[in-house]
């Protein structure tokens, strides 16, 4: 490949060759849409051919637009429920979604960064991410748009958050269990640095203090979201001397895990255990029992963050930071009144 | 924004700001590696501000890479396996993995294609999509390498394709039913069009050739890989007057459905009724009983896909177009030996 020295070209250059005035080809330029789309097509062509671009100080501006998504793992159904939801925002608005996991790992975190700045970006939105990272600090130095779904940690007071109503949904799962009489009811939290976690927590703690019920230590087990955490839990909530007669797992996972978990002492849920998870999964609905569980809704979420953090690219204020999206209980077959 | 009448830069003047010779510019267009790291910022950086393009015909080269990724939709833990498969490889690769549903209809495809257009893109894996139809000419027009996984109708001769061994797949899971003495055994099949489905269906048909098991038509439903459609198809197989004993269901997810459809009839898997899947979802693991299924590589569909079209366009001759992944049966506890 050869490199030639040529002069930049211009947009009336441009205009001259595509045959239309100069105020049209800034139109397309701009992405206006008052242009007829043969002439749309017809200077694109040459935009695109003359690698026509704006001066526009540090970032690119590029013809089409990317939004990046970042998880820190693609390995639950979860991921794509958030996935689905930015890829509709973004299809619509004629952008592309770039899906990305950095595993945790800095050396992973600063490829991607590598990454982010050669191609350019409109806005990246984070899921489960820490925003104290410097990974936070590069993307505000760049002047990138971010919005973190589910932070970890407290949220730096400049970047917009999306989240579940966390604590509501916490107290109506336990509320739920408290109305079939169950009195011990164990709990599987998710992972610690995640606020959606310690939020969940404090809703069960305050739908138990609500009905009078103590919170006791021994029947709170930490899981990490996954499965085998929730099966674990569970089993060890299961094999206390007093054991629980109801687990609200707070992820369905989880839930799922502790249906195994219950499955193989011999026991049936929800004859036996009642079981409440969090999330409603499309697999809540075919698990067997049919799980009961706090609807998140995640896909909305994945939109209201793309939508937010296309308004953050285009230059406009968000006059509130904290995004809290209404979670609902999902009654299904999973749980019973206490057997007396 | 305004526009601005400016010289393009070339590399001489990029080598003469950054105190560097021309060769090292050059280096660090190409992505070559003998540059110091400090060396190679500076000089990014000044590409980056000058907005710097080589010439390249019709297609833009950049800076960093982007493969697209294109799902018909975005709605099932499948997905998720497939996408990790390809971000891990483009992720190794300094590449972006665009991810896009493109939901069959025309005017969502050539919507995608126009960003496509825009945005420039080193390839296109295309998951469960029609090879004859017009989006495949169109990105042939424009020169994109193109991998389909699980093609739908009859592949392009010059197309690669990946996608599991479906048939023996297909047969091993009949013959692990077969050799638990079940005789009566439903299949569900999945959407009609993609091949996997017409495979799987063969590879079952040949385990009760090879038993001497006649085929019979009503014990063949048709499905579409969701959950919804396997509740319903094993639905009407349990409700057939010669019931059949054991269910083998293209997909987890119809599996999934078929224990729904079988608890409903206050039956259970597998002490009335074995259930047999296929993808090996990591759901199926925490199924309630764990679900006995076919394993199809899926993320590792996605690494050889996305493999695969890098090498497309380095400009790599692919020896063989038709990629067949292993598959392996995973024996768990949704099967039982017929009651006799």
């Amino acid at each position: 490949m050869t490199v030639e020295d040529e002069p930049r070209v211009t947009i009336t250059r441009i205009a001259q060759e595509a045959g239309v005035s100069v105020p049209t080809v800034s139109r397309v330029v701009n992405g206006r849409s008052d242009v007829s789309p043969a002439t749309r097509e017809r200077v694109e062509e040459l935009l695109r051919r003359y690698g026509y671009r704006r001066r526009s100080g540090q970032r690119q501006q590029t013809a089409a637009s990317l939004i990046d998504l970042v998880f820190n793992d693609l390995d639950s159904p979860w991921a794509v429920e958030i996935i689905r939801g930015v890829e509709d925002v973004a299809h619509g608005a004629l952008i592309g979604t770039v899906v990305s996991a950095i595993h945790q790992r800095s050396a992973s975190t600063r490829q991607w960064m590598r990454n982010l700045q050669a191609r350019a970006t409109d806005g990246v939105i984070l899921v489960a991410s820490d925003v104290q990272s410097p990974l936070h600090a590069e993307l505000r130095r760049l002047n990138i748009p971010t919005v973190v779904i589910d932070p970890a940690g407290v949220p730096a007071h400049d970047v917009p958050t999306v989240g579940a109503a966390n604590w509501s949904g916490g107290l109506a799962a336990t509320e739920h269990l408290v109305s079939l009489g169950h009195r011990r009811i164990g709990f599987i939290a998710g992972p610690r640095q995640l606020q959606c976690s310690r939020t969940r927590l404090d809703g069960y703690r305050a739908g138990l203090e609500a009905a009078g019920i103590a919170v006791e230590d021994e029947l709170i087990q930490q899981g990490d979201f996954y499965h085998e955490s929730g099966f674990a839990s569970a089993g060890r909530l299961l094999d206390l001397d007093d054991a629980p007669t109801a687990i609200f797992a707070s992820s369905d996972q989880m839930a799922f895990g502790a249906y195994e978990a219950v499955r193989r002492r011999g026991l049936r849920v929800p004859d036996d255990v009642s079981v409440v998870g969090f999330d409603d999964l499309p697999e809540a609905r075919w698990a067997s029992p049919p799980l009961t569980t706090v609807r998140q809704p995640l896909s909305e979420m994945g939109t209201l963050a793309a939508r937010t953090v296309l308004r953050l690219a285009r230059g406009e204020t968000i006059e509130s930071l904290r995004f809290e999206l209404a979670t609902a209980l999902v009654v299904r077959d999973s749980c019973a009144p206490l057997a007396r």
